[in-house]
C-alpha cells in the first residue's frame, strides 16, 4: 500500500467544521452522487463540510479497499456503511462475495455493511423471472437466516457488523425477501448484537403500520439510519422512487424520533436512488441535501 | 322496478352446471373483463358456467342496483362483493358515497362491500400529490377508524357486511393506508364480525412474513378470498401489475390453504388489473380464468 493516492492528492486534507451543527451526522451515500468517482465524493464531502460517506463496493474498487479507505481517512471523514452484501437466496448463498464484501468493510473501517437479502431464487433485480424461479417464499427467507449463519461470525472475528435491510414489499420478488423492521429484527436477534444489526431506512419502511414500535424494539440494534422520501407516482422504474426529503410523502419527524429514543447515535444517510437527482450537477444535489436535512428531518 | 330488462333478455335464464366442481366458488370480478357491461359480464358467466360475480358500482349504475339485482339472481348468479366503498381519510371521511355505497351491496345481496380505504390527504389516486398533501398518516389511519364507527352500524342494519381491504404498501400514499392484514384485523375487531370482514387478496398481501399467522387469527373475519397474481418487473403504472394466476411470482398454495383452514366458505374472487388481460377478448379471459383457477390454486 502507498501513501501517494492515484491522482497525486495530498495525503491530508483538514476538514472545515460544518457551518450548523445539525449537519455533524450528515452522511453522503456516494451512490446519491453517483457521477462521482470515489475520490470526487470525498473531495465533494470535504468541500460541502460532510463528515461521513456511505460507500458503494463498486466505486471502492475503482481503488481497491486498502488505497480508498487511506483516502477516506485522509480527508477525516467516517465511513457510516458499506453497500452492499447480501443477495443469499440462490443455492449457495452467495457466501464467497459476502466474505469479501466482509473483507472490504473491515479495510474501510466501515460502521456496517448493508445487507440486501436477494429475493426468490430465479429473480434477476429488476428483471423477469427465469426458467429457474423459485416462488417458495419460505425457501428463500430460510436461505437468508442460513447463510446469516455463517456470514455472523465471520463478520464477527474481522469487527465487522452486518445490517439487514428490510427493502420495501415492492421489491420482494426481485430485492429482497426481508420486507419489515420486525422479520429482520427476529433474523438479527439470533445473532451477538455486535454482528447483526439492522438498517432502518425512511423510504423502505414509512408506510409500515408496526414501523414505530419495532423501532423502539430494535434499540442498539439499529446499525444505520438512512433517510430519503417516497415519491409519487411512483415512476416507471420503481428503483427510482426516492427522492430529495421534502419531496415526497414521507413524514420525518415520527421516525427520526423513534429512531433518536430508541438511542442510536450513528450518522444519518442520505441515499437517493433517482434519475433527476443523478442527471443533475452533484454539487448542486449536495447543497440541496444539506438544507433539505435541516429543513426536513428533526434533530438527531 | 320493472321485471323487462334492458335489452329485452327474458328473466330467467338456466344456468348450466359447471364442468369441474372446482369451479363451483370461482367468481369473475367483473374489472376482470372491463371491456365488458353488467350485461355481456353475467352473460359471460353464464356461457362460462360460473356461478358468483363480483361487481363494480361504476357497472352497476348502467341499470341501476335494483335492475342489476334483478339481471344477476335471474342468471342465477352469487354476488359475491361489490367493488367498492371507502377513501375515507378525507377531511369529512366521505361517508354520504359510502351510505349510497351499502345501499347499492344491501340492493345486490352482495356478500361484502369492500372498502378500499384511501391514502394520504390529498393524493389523488395514481396522481401527485396536491397542495393540500398531508403527510400524517397516523392521522390518515385514525379517520379511517372513525369512518368505520359510523359506517359500520349503518350497514349492519342493512344486513351488508364491510370488507376492509389491506393494499401492497406500494399503495399507501394515494390508494390505502391499510397496508397488511393484520392492521386492517386490528381495525375490523373493533366491530361486530358480521358487520366488518377483511379481504385477503393474494397480490396485496403475499409478500408479508406475518400473513399465514393473520390468515389463521382472521378466521370468520375473512369476507373474501381474492387470487391474482404479482407480475415482476412491475409495469409503469404500478396499479396494472396483477396478473393471471401463473404468470407472476406468487406460490398460491400456501395461501390458500391457510384461508381454507381460517374456516371460509365463500367464492374466490378473479380480480386483475391488466393493460394486457383489458385488451384481449374477454371469453378468451374467461376460459383463460378458469383453466388457470384449477392448475394454480389448489382446491378450496
Amino acid at each position: 500500500m502507498s501513501d501517494t493516492l492515484p491522482g497525486g492528492r495530498p495525503a491530508a486534507v483538514e476538514t472545515p467544521a460544518p457551518a450548523d451543527p445539525r449537519l455533524d451526522r450528515l452522511s453522503l451515500n456516494q451512490w446519491t452522487t453517483r457521477g462521482w468517482t470515489l475520490e470526487q465524493a470525498v473531495d465533494g464531502c470535504v468541500r460541502h463540510g460532510i463528515r461521513s460517506i456511505g460507500l458503494w463496493r463498486e466505486k471502492v474498487a475503482e481503488h481497491g479497499p486498502a488505497a480508498a479507505a487511506r483516502l477516506v481517512a485522509d480527508a477525516g471523514l467516517r465511513v457510516s456503511s458499506l453497500c452492499r452484501g447480501g443477495f443469499l437466496t440462490g443455492d449457495d448463498g452467495n457466501l464467497d462475495d459476502n466474505r469479501a464484501a466482509v473483507d472490504e468493510a473491515a479495510a474501510l473501517g466501515a460502521a456496517c455493511l448493508v445487507l440486501v437479502v436477494g429475493g426468490l431464487p430465479g429473480v434477476v433485480p429488476g428483471g423477469s423471472p427465469g426458467g429457474g424461479l423459485s416462488r417458495d417464499l419460505a425457501l428463500a427467507r430460510e436461505r437468508v437466516a442460513r447463510a446469516l449463519d455463517v456470514l455472523a461470525p465471520y463478520a464477527g472475528e474481522r469487527g465487522v457488523r452486518l445490517a439487514l435491510e428490510p427493502l420495501h414489499p415492492m421489491y420482494c420478488a426481485d430485492r429482497a425477501v426481508l420486507s419489515t423492521l420486525a422479520q429482520a429484527l427476529d433474523l438479527a436477534d439470533r445473532h451477538p448484537v455486535e454482528q447483526v444489526g439492522v438498517v432502518v431506512d425512511t423510504f423502505h419502511v414509512w408506510w409500515d403500520p408496526d414501523v414505530l414500535a419495532q423501532i423502539a424494539r430494535a434499540g442498539d440494534r439499529i446499525a444505520s439510519y438512512q433517510v430519503s422520501d417516497f415519491l409519487v407516482p411512483l415512476p416507471a422504474d420503481v428503483l427510482l422512487a426516492r427522492g430529495m426529503m421534502g419531496d415526497g410523502v414521507i413524514d420525518f419527524g415520527p421516525l427520526t424520533a423513534a429512531v433518536r429514543a430508541a438511542g442510536y447515535r450513528g450518522d444519518v444517510e442520505v441515499e437517493i436512488f433517482n434519475a433527476d437527482v443523478w442527471a443533475a450537477d452533484p454539487d448542486e444535489v449536495v447543497a440541496t441535501m444539506k438544507r433539505r436535512f435541516v429543513t426536513e428531518v428533526p434533530p438527531m
